[in-house]
């Protein structure tokens, strides 16, 4: 059996890229572009809460990461590199190997190599943090609280397959193979929009990811820059696999579906131009699904226009007893 | 009951320094010195791996932090801020306001403000990862690959009372509330030496704190410099509560123990009275205990001068079956 040492030296450690010291000290060193800031995001990923038991490994490993390369996606800064800790509840080889493969096949596709880590043993749960750090220039990024009255409100991607396919393998929804294999792909694999964020530099007013679910993130924007909003329900990009679903689940994917690594974000109804050569620059598919009021609250109109009661809450981990 | 986004106002949300976006938006924000690069550790603190479940709250706030401040100042670098993330499995709000104490008192010290967090329910234990940034010139962070042969060994402050706390909460010693009561700071109250790791830029050749105890750490050291070393077991300072123990737990507790988050360096003879110096200044205690060797392997000499056998080992998170 391999020691914690051998262990994180055969799956975590990868060649420094040259400027940065990599995984064997006690800090990992990066430089930061002369001038810029360093934007950085962690999250503390959980067995049994963030992710199914029995996930792919490899898929985990990825979705490790993305989760947090999305963060940083939505402040448009450009990844530099991440450290990994792993509470591992049993060393298992092949798993290891797995998770390692995809946190570094997405590492490498975003220029984000692991730099550092920890790595230990836990009493039950596999536990999974991820820190990651980016550059933006000083007032560039893409905060939350810049939106302004009458800014249009953009989706990228598509919505609502994550959150069926939570619900099917959670048992919430009875069990249905070919919408499992037409969903389960945005809940394990998500593409967090880094190339997007850095594309919407200085025509966004104000950004965030969708990881709570529209209603929750885009919440968040009107919080911090004290606005209202109304979304045009009809206008939402379903994702085909669950255009057919009854309203009720159709509603609750949509509108609070979280685990969605794509981008809400605000700009100036005079930037659509620049906003859609952006998204095309990027790869990326966007949508405008509504505007930004002075007035607070937020409503979302059916086709017919008449604002739709009971909407769906955002997740909370904490909920109200 | 609070939901989550008000329990992490609450408790986390400061207002950041100027110059730092702070917890609220999808990515903190902070600047680095011009020309310096940024310096990263990152652990992974688990409730019955790493600290007893029933630990004074605001002592683990303390060292939750403490541990990875060590880390920057075994890099010779300087504190910009951190990041936490907290797996909780219930929602206890006076322990939180207690850890959160803690935190932030050590954080405040060192001019390392919390910058952004996760907050997450778990199934069964507490899980805390932190992530701080240092920044550290080019070319000075001290780190484990820069020992030549010939250079003394010194180590801070005092060893051994971390390993007997541990040992007698764990009952792997018999009740000794005296014992308990002299040892059990240096356990739960670790003081990072970032100071220390600052005034020894330019000076020491290489560092690292004695997370895993003496022989591992200082192997670390010699493993990424290629070389081997002696130490005087006579010259190892004590701490005063763990001079009276019998030899194998003293040895063990001296070589062994781990927990301390005190540095081991190296530097060269001709610079003991600028290593003093910088001790002085940083108001911190150092004790020359060897020397590096270009032949490989670690001895330690008895007062008789003669290797003493039966070295303890040190910790491995998993161990060789």
């Amino acid at each position: 059996m391999a020691s914690e040492f051998d262990l994180i030296a055969r799956y975590f450690t990868r060649t420094a890229p040259a400027g940065l010291l990599g995984v064997g000290d006690d800090c990992a060193l990066f430089p930061v572009p002369p001038g810029e800031q360093v934007a950085t995001s962690t999250d503390l990923l959980l067995e049994g809460r963030h992710f199914f038991p029995d996930v792919d490994p490899k898929a985990l490993g990825h979705k490790a990461l993305a989760v947090n390369l999305s963060d940083l996606a939505a402040m448009g800064a450009r990844p530099i590199g991440c450290v990994l800790g792993l509470a591992l509840p049993r060393l298992d080889e092949p798993w290891l190997a797995a998770f390692a493969e995809g946190f570094h096949a997405l590492a490498a596709a975003h220029g984000c190599p692991l730099i550092g880590g920890d790595t230990t043993r836990s009493a039950h749960d596999l536990a999974i943090s991820v820190t990651v750090f980016g550059a933006v220039p000083p007032g560039q990024a893409l905060r939350r609280d810049g939106a302004e009255a009458g800014d249009d409100i953009w989706v990228s991607g598509e919505l609502g397959a994550a959150d069926v396919a939570y619900r099917l393998l959670d048992g919430q929804y009875p069990a249905d193979a070919s919408l499992l294999a037409a969903t389960r792909g945005a809940l394990e694999w998500p593409q967090p929009q880094v190339a997007l964020g850095l594309a919407l530099r200085g025509i966004a007013t104000a950004a965030i990811d969708l990881s709570d679910g529209l209603l929750q993130d885009l919440g968040h924007i009107l919080a911090a820059s004290r606005l209202g909003a109304c979304l045009r329900f009809a206008d939402l990009p379903a994702a085909a696999s669950v255009a057919g679903l009854a309203d009720a689940p159709l509603r609750r994917a949509l509108l609070g579906g979280g685990d969605v690594y794509q981008l809400c974000f605000t700009a100036p109804v005079a930037r659509r131009e620049a906003v859609a050569a952006a998204a095309q620059a990027a790869g990326a598919r966007v949508t405008r699904v509504g505007q930004t009021q002075a007035d607070a609250g937020l409503s979302v109109l059916d086709p017919r226009g008449q604002p739709m009661a009971a909407l769906p809450a955002g997740f909370d981990h904490f909920p109200a007893a």
